[in-house]
């Protein structure tokens, strides 16, 4: 297939400004003025900004059958009075396909081209996302009790291997291992994902979410998660962190020695009263900073860009004016290095995951800085165009071929035995 | 005129629930099931939530013009060197005319059906909402120095007079007194307004916005704002402060004491610095909250339902996970007591400023309790009916009376000369 995005103002891209966009196949051909051919799809991007898409790199996508479920609790009343027991009776293959494609589908209508999962039945997930036409990495929930598909860390170990074979083809999709963290796993269990990891297996992970976490790490095992973490070699450049709320300097030192990534998810640290996490001192360190939005119980939705706002605005509270600029919130929000190679940057050469956001609405009125529209004034509702890996996913803000209305339907049925209105 | 609307799923309501909700006049007639009469407009609310509108309690309408011309600057460094020279050239009546207009648009597409403004040429403000069918409380600035329309406090003092004169027949607007702060207005200027003041009269004022202006006020005055206003006679139940960021523990008493107002601007205390305000210890006291915008060149939008969803979350990373409920938060983004009489719940006899929200997205599956939805998940993509003062101002979508493109395009033009894009 070829498109052609005609007359954008493009942004995070190789030339800044006016410029047409083709591309052929799954990547960007040309990016220049007057590009004059025939291709299979015109998009007119005239009073828009074309960018490139946004990376959620953490979430548990299925989730979204609990949103709304059981807010506004203290987190231990919330996890065990609610959220695990709705699991242990609702989640199930047919339940994890249907709710997250309902998520893939949010997560697109706010620019998101890509996933970082970990939840159950990750098949499922992965089947979503090819039918979607969603780029992800899914990770089976690797724990130490069992969940709803593994009775045990050592079997959801071996399901990740044997998914890795399955999906190997899969141009838009990567397994890789979720071991949910460091006080839910046992330093054997631990060891255990360790010694399966193949060279560039991603590891995705909980981290210092909470006081609490640091403290029940350094009883049970006598250091901290990320100390944990080194002993065991399961800190390195593969290693993908959500929250990372309670990281002392050391701790951020540390993480940026191995080369490891953090991931910012501002609302559900929040919700869930967790705290606001250093991200600016990472940044500032050379750490590899992502943001994700965390499942919809405790956030309760995917639109990242709520949540790069989110992240930008708080970080100046702890860390003054000018942490976390327009410019650099969105270079992060497109960041996907180390998840998929040559996306979240305009450039002839690199694949074409691309946003086209309307400049039409009363918010984007003026426009000084196209970077400061798209941060601090804008949101979901100018989302115009999606195209992931070089194919049209959402134009006019219409999916061009999934149906919605099936997909919500689908949810509201499972919801009602949960007592949904 | 009379409007029905059909079917919706009334909260923040006497009856909460599917009812239909008939408005004569501008006054809520009946809520009831099956209303059956003539009505010159049906809104069908099917698969919607009807409740009251969001009271915008703080922001400058008129700097829609400014919006991103700069960011992520140190507040003295954006104010000194951006924000007074731009004003200082660009203000003009034409100006405030027609940026207000954009900013009262933009408003009323996130469910705002009032706001409390403070800038000058504060009757361009109150014609445009009259205009626009908006309900709003115009204070203008007044402040120790010359404005684009006064040249001292005296001169706005008189001009606030001559304004509360000139609109008190208009049932959308009231006029009330604007004392920019304590640290801009020096003890003289600040008697001169408490001596104007009327029993009902609105004063509007920014307060412990900052450490540095607590600092300013206990030199210059020698003591703290709260306690200046005290001894001013300007503390009162019809004071209504901005910000109150660095608020200590003995002004919230005093607040509570004089049962004076306080408005919550998160998101505009995060963009420059200024922290995060105790307001669920308020809450706590009994203190009369509200939330409010600022304006836009320090937000950068006019988004009622971002700016309770970020109140509502950062509230909770200082006090807990209870901290500001879903139904807590509505009720407060609804408040408009002191400001306007019977508005803020729906309720037989009161006055009908009503937006209609879709559940139709897919952030609004599925939905487990509708104060969650509003609250957590949903965004203003969502809200498709306004109706201020009984009278149907967006439908569908669609601004009623008003010309969007038109009012875009006025301020376009006037930001060219900014060099805007």
């Amino acid at each position: 297939m070829s498109v052609l995005i005609k007359n954008g103002y493009c942004i995070n891209s190789q030339k800044e400004g006016y410029f047409d966009v083709l591309i052929e196949g799954n990547r960007i051909k040309t990016i220049d003025n007057n590009i004059k051919i025939e291709t299979d799809y015109v998009i007119d991007a005239k009073e828009c900004l074309v960018m490139p898409t946004f990376c959620n790199a953490h979430t548990h996508l299925a989730m979204s059958l609990f949103r709304g479920l059981a807010d506004d609790l203290e987190l231990m009343e919330w996890l065990t009075k609610h959220i695990f027991p709705a699991e242990a009776k609702y989640v199930s293959a047919d339940m994890v396909y249907k709710c997250s494609k309902l998520s893939m589908l949010e997560a697109i209508r706010s620019g998101t081209s890509c996933f970082l999962d970990m939840y159950f039945f990750e098949e499922k997930v992965a089947e979503a996302a090819i039918e979607v036409g969603m780029r992800g990495v899914v990770t089976e929930g690797i724990i130490d009790f069992p969940t709803p598909d593994c009775s045990d860390a050592k079997e959801a170990i071996e399901k990740t291997k044997s998914l890795k074979e399955e999906f190997k083809n899969e141009p838009l999709i990567r397994v890789g291992f979720g071991p949910h963290s460091t006080y839910t796993l046992s330093f054997d269990s631990l060891k255990m994902v360790a010694d399966a990891l193949e060279e560039d297996d991603v590891v995705h992970i909980h981290v210092n979410e909470s006081s609490s976490e640091i403290e029940a790490v350094l009883k049970d095992k006598g250091k901290r998660p990320i100390d944990v973490l080194i002993d065991i070699g399961l800190l390195s450049r593969n290693t993908f962190m959500a929250h990372c709320v309670k990281s002392s300097d050391k701790d951020i030192e540390k993480m940026k020695a191995y080369n490891a990534n953090v991931i910012n998810v501002p609302q559900s640290n929040f919700k869930l009263a967790s705290g606001i996490a250093p991200i600016e001192k990472m940044i500032n360190k050379g750490v590899n900073v992502f943001i994700g939005t965390d499942g919809s119980a405790s956030n309760n939705n995917l639109d990242m860009i709520e949540e790069f706002r989110t992240s930008s605005l708080v970080q100046k509270v702890e860390f003054g004016q000018k942490a976390m600029d327009a410019k650099t919130t969105l270079k992060i929000a497109s960041n996907f290095n180390g998840l998929f190679d040559d996306v979240g940057f305009l450039k002839e050469g690199n694949v074409a995951d691309i946003v086209v956001m309307s400049l039409n609405d009363l918010e984007a009125v003026p426009i000084y800085n196209p970077y400061s529209f798209v941060v601090y004034a804008a949101n979901s509702r100018a989302v115009r165009d999606v195209i992931i890996n070089g194919k049209v996913i959402l134009k006019d803000r219409e999916f061009v071929c999934i149906d919605e209305n099936r997909v919500k339907f689908e949810v509201k049925e499972l919801a009602k035995k949960l007592g949904a209105l």
